[in-house]
């Protein structure tokens, strides 16, 4: 067996998430996190054949957390020599209309990676941080850049545009990129070979549902439509964000309680979703709880999630001329019965749905499973999405000069 | 016959639309229009018997513009005595919370329109000017107020309610309202009567497009979604405006042209839409026109505002767990078969419809035609709405008692 390895990588701001896999089979080897770069109490995290090491030290750069990285992968002998891995996959949340696919890290797409700045402020700098980092530590690791937003880039003008004025969507490039594209490509390729493989033409909607939420309509294994906008905000509501909304509802709030444009932002970004309908948690576990307690708010933001994760369904489904399937993933998405059920009451009636309870029940903790039952008219599966896998994938392809 | 008439009244802040009927079988006698209240040059317009007539004068205020009207309705002998004006009902753009049907329009009406100002800054002055100058006018007319908001009042929290904290939504009424319910009303009553009297359960998606636009979801009569939301800049994009849309469009937008809160509102309300997309004019008869002449961007502007309403009409057939009736109204909808035509070729997969296309296209000026064929799955119908007779007939029950 080969000892080449690849690894996962997605650099925030103040984070480093890894994943290591072997070349061959893309067999997990460790992962982990470093976190709170930029402070004195940096955190560092490594877990390895089941057990979970932290440590607290100063992390000041990304050169630091890489080294770090690096360092504890050879010295606990996970890892002959750190030239052993020899690709790098890099996750950059905002391609633009640049990239349609991963691309190779060189100077051109560090350039349009840097120009796509103003549409991702956030998250833009931070990728470049942590491609330089590993770039200095491992030059000769082939590096790619695998976009959150390549896989949404068939969708077609009337899907994609805004209806604002076409000279500002085009000097802005104001328009719907969609997110959580890499999972959304893992789960239709998955559900191509699983549960479609005979099937010549085929229509999937995918239901990313986390702390951060994403539907979209997959024709032919294209995406034709997603549910995400110019940025991660749009679409459904989700752990803290509102989704989509009447415009209005920014300016009058702005209004009545005299907020910047930055503070309405920031409302409808940190404060509202979940978190902002119950008062008390974004995190879906806690409101499920609630609900089962009788609590209205944590009712009523259950409902409108459901709602508004249906409406998008009823949408696609008219979207792709029908559904062959529907797939749920992500946090909530794999891990949760009791919302998966409340999206599929709320659609099973017009699209004749028909769901084995037991085996919803059954789906969770990374567990895949088809729970509709054979007569359902479409058919129902949750899938675990891996989007650091589909990272590793595409960077082994690069090293092997086939992206 | 007897004597007696009833009116319908739309006051805006600076006009003053007016239909006269017979208090017996509504039978129209004559319409018109006062406008430019406020400045010297105010027009007045009256059309009976087919003939208008239109005089340029001052007209300083609604008081003027109601006298303006009555003394020429006697002096042109269309009524003997102004006060066999005996029911007059005023259209109120936003009855808020308030208002499920329409109203005698007493001190607490007055009051609690005058509360819902925030809501509505443009039209309840107006709408209370307008009351009041006929008030004082036929002080023995029964008046009351007929709300475009009160048909969507029988929405659940889950359909209402926007993601945000819920605090803000009670605190501010900041919910969705809808719009066109006088209308919405109107079809689906038509539409009951005429293609569904013999069934049970009726699911019925009304489109009411125009200059503005929405859609209602309406089972057993009664509506349980629609796309309108705090005010008529929701739902799907419109002549000028751009409806539904990622938050984070106003943000990056602002952030990118310093625009102020104001200055961003209006952009989505004013210059957006049909206008927007197409640089060219807000009209669906200028942009078809440009559209069969190949120009591009009448081309996209047209595919997404079909590709919207196409959007609102799965999500619709979701709500309502299936649909029997799909109608055309307003403007565009009875008018355009042309955008009938986009919008229906983009849910007919998916819906199953056929569509007779010759019945498609005789649909115009005002004639009522079911244009789907004997073997669609679903009916379509285009229908005529019309408000002013919705107004003047709760008016009449209200004289009657019977509101």
């Amino acid at each position: 067996m080969s000892d080449k390895l690849v690894m996962a990588v997605n650099a925030g701001s103040s984070s480093l998430k890894y994943k290591l896999y072997r070349l061959e089979g893309l067999e997990v080897v460790c992962g982990g996190l470093v976190d709170r770069i930029g402070h004195e109490d940096g955190i560092f995290k490594l877990t390895y054949n089941g057990e979970t090491t932290k440590e607290v030290l100063p992390i000041m750069d990304h050169h630091k957390g890489v080294d770090l990285i690096l360092n504890a992968l050879t010295s606990k002998g996970i890892v002959k020599d750190k030239n052993d891995i020899v690709a790098i996959g890099h996750r950059v949340v905002q391609g633009g209309k640049y990239f349609s696919k991963s691309a190779l890290f060189d100077a051109d797409t560090e350039k349009k990676i840097a120009d796509l700045t103003p549409l991702d402020p956030l998250h833009a700098p931070a990728h470049l941080m942590g491609y330089h980092a590993f770039k200095e530590a491992i030059p000769g690791a082939v590096a790619i850049a695998v976009f959150d937003t390549a896989y949404h880039q068939t969708m077609e003008e009337e899907d994609y545009l805004f209806p604002i004025p076409y000279e500002l969507s085009e000097k802005y490039d104001c328009r719907r990129y969609g997110a959580h594209g890499t999972s959304h490509r893992y789960l239709a390729e998955k559900a191509l070979a699983t549960y479609l493989k005979d099937k010549k033409d085929t229509k999937i909607i995918t239901c990313h549902l986390g702390s951060g939420s994403s539907l979209a309509a997959i024709h032919n294994g294209k995406v034709v439509a997603t549910s995400m906008g110019l940025t991660p905000l749009g679409g459904v509501m989700m752990g803290t964000r509102s989704g989509d909304l009447d415009p209005s509802v920014s300016y009058y709030l702005a209004e009545q309680m005299h907020l910047s444009n930055q503070e309405v932002y920031d409302l409808l970004n940190k404060k509202s979703g979940f978190l902002g309908v119950t008062g008390l948690s974004n995190d879906t576990r806690d409101v499920e709880g609630g609900y089962l307690k009788g609590d209205k708010r944590c009712i009523i933001a259950s409902h409108l999630f459901a709602r508004r994760v249906a409406d998008y369904i009823g949408q696609y489904f008219v979207r792709l001329g029908g559904v062959d399937l529907i797939i749920f993933s992500a946090g909530i998405g794999e891990n949760s019965a009791f919302y998966r059920k409340l999206v599929l009451d709320r659609v099973k009636d017009a699209l004749h749905i028909v769901i084995d309870e037991k085996k919803n029940e059954e789906a969770f903790g990374g567990k895949e499973e088809l729970i509709s039952a054979p007569e359902s008219a479409v058919k129902v599966a949750v899938i675990p999405t891996d989007e650091e896998k589909m990272i590793a994938s595409d960077a082994v392809k690069a090293y092997e000069g086939k992206l």
